[in-house]
């Protein structure tokens, strides 16, 4: 980081009139530049997906006063690459924050969250990136209570920087008593899965998928614990997906081929 | 696994007429039972996306001659979440395959891939699972030299299961000159992405997005230098994404808040 104030990409998966990505760019225009780049409409659940079978729709627009505005026909991750390639144009940011997203992300849900994976894309481009993430799915969600710690994990991570191939993945619990920051792991937790079938006037049936989210995991090292027990959880988060620990066992394979 | 047949989940994401599919459903049927669930339309780049906002269709077809076959609306991971919620009705299969993917899934790709994230899936599942993947695009790639590999490959993994919450990215070179397996980390490789702007008849632009794969990493145990030396490469995948290295680094800062 130079002296000069820090340029910030703003993304998030809600779409760019949720209340949650105008939290967090007002919070971001404290500290520097900001540049926003958000979904055209809601894309929750999009995962790393990036949009090659359609064209790109791009606009700028004029939301909220003195913030630079893109609109983004595609996914999450499409709104980081365009932003990188053709609105910053290859001078990287210093920073980009995702979110603020109206709904947990812990545990596995960094790899279905359009709002994680946003933030991940910026890290794979080589920006220091956070995604941040509030357990409350409405859109009258309260967001005041976590601009503090906003404010000073985006200040820590410009002056300190990350590790080389992480990015932070940031949840909140909701409401105001929080008792600090906690450093965690993600825990072992999944959807287990229903789909509500449904009969269409046509006599076809359709199926929402719905479920039940199961943490099968006990430590108190975890993000689920820290959510749990009012802490803000902060888990370092790599794309690297090799596990290094399995390399060994497969070459003590033999194959007969 | 017992002594009756293994039962086999097919998926893929270039859709269930995709050649690739039919290649992989015939290995698979050497091997035991298999059922197959495919988008209804090509899905690559979907990466880890799943189907919320709008509802999903699943229809029974018979393409191939006795072999179980639905089409489903939504994307790669959809089809492995409705396999087992609704077909196999939470009994699991003893397999997962998902491919043969028209394309590469090395290095940063198992990201973006739906091939790969419908496999990371059927792990998140509690099955074992292999992702496969070709070094060729057109729909008139040339499988057969894959075939005995992936058998012996799905062989291995029903033997010896895999190690918790892992899974298998194999990828496999064009052409019949193969030299062997090699069990790899994923290369540190990435896409410089580039857009190709056009105009539309009503003078509004649009975006293509492209780019070209970069390796930058001159390891010879990646995935990338396997392919490149005619190795079919195996990569061990794991679907915690925590840093642990990056715990201490940010237990060391101190929050001011």
């Amino acid at each position: 980081m130079t002296n000069s104030k820090p340029n910030i990409l703003v993304v998030n998966d809600d779409g760019i009139t949720a209340p949650g990505i105008k939290a967090l760019m007002h919070v971001m225009k404290e500290i520097g530049r900001v540049v926003v780049v958000a979904p055209d409409s809601p894309q929750s659940g999009m995962g790393h997906a990036i949009t090659i079978g359609k064209p790109l729709r791009l606009d700028k627009v004029d939301i909220y006063e003195g913030i630079e505005m893109y609109s983004c026909s595609g996914t999450p991750v499409d709104c980081v690459k365009v932003a990188v390639t053709k609105i910053f144009k290859g001078k990287k940011p210093d920073l980009c924050v995702s979110g603020i997203n109206h709904g947990l992300n812990n545990g596995i849900n960094v790899l279905y969250s359009g709002t994680m994976s946003a933030a991940v894309e910026g890290a794979i481009e080589g920006i220091p990136s956070i995604g941040f993430s509030l357990d409350d799915y409405t859109w009258q969600a309260d967001f005041s209570h976590t601009l503090k710690y906003i404010k000073e994990l985006a200040l820590q991570v410009l002056a300190n920087g990350l590790p080389t191939a992480t990015l932070l993945n940031v949840n909140f619990p909701a409401g105001g008593h929080i008792k600090g920051i906690k450093i965690c792991r993600q825990a072992n937790a999944k959807w287990a899965e229903d789909f509500d079938e449904r009969m269409d006037p046509y006599k076809r049936p359709y199926y929402w998928i719905s479920g039940v989210f199961q943490v099968n995991d006990n430590g108190e090292d975890t993000d689920s614990w820290a959510l749990d027990n009012h802490y803000v959880s902060v888990v370092p988060i790599q794309f690297d997906m090799t596990a290094h620990h399995a390399i060994p066992v497969l070459n003590s394979w033999k194959f007969d081929v």
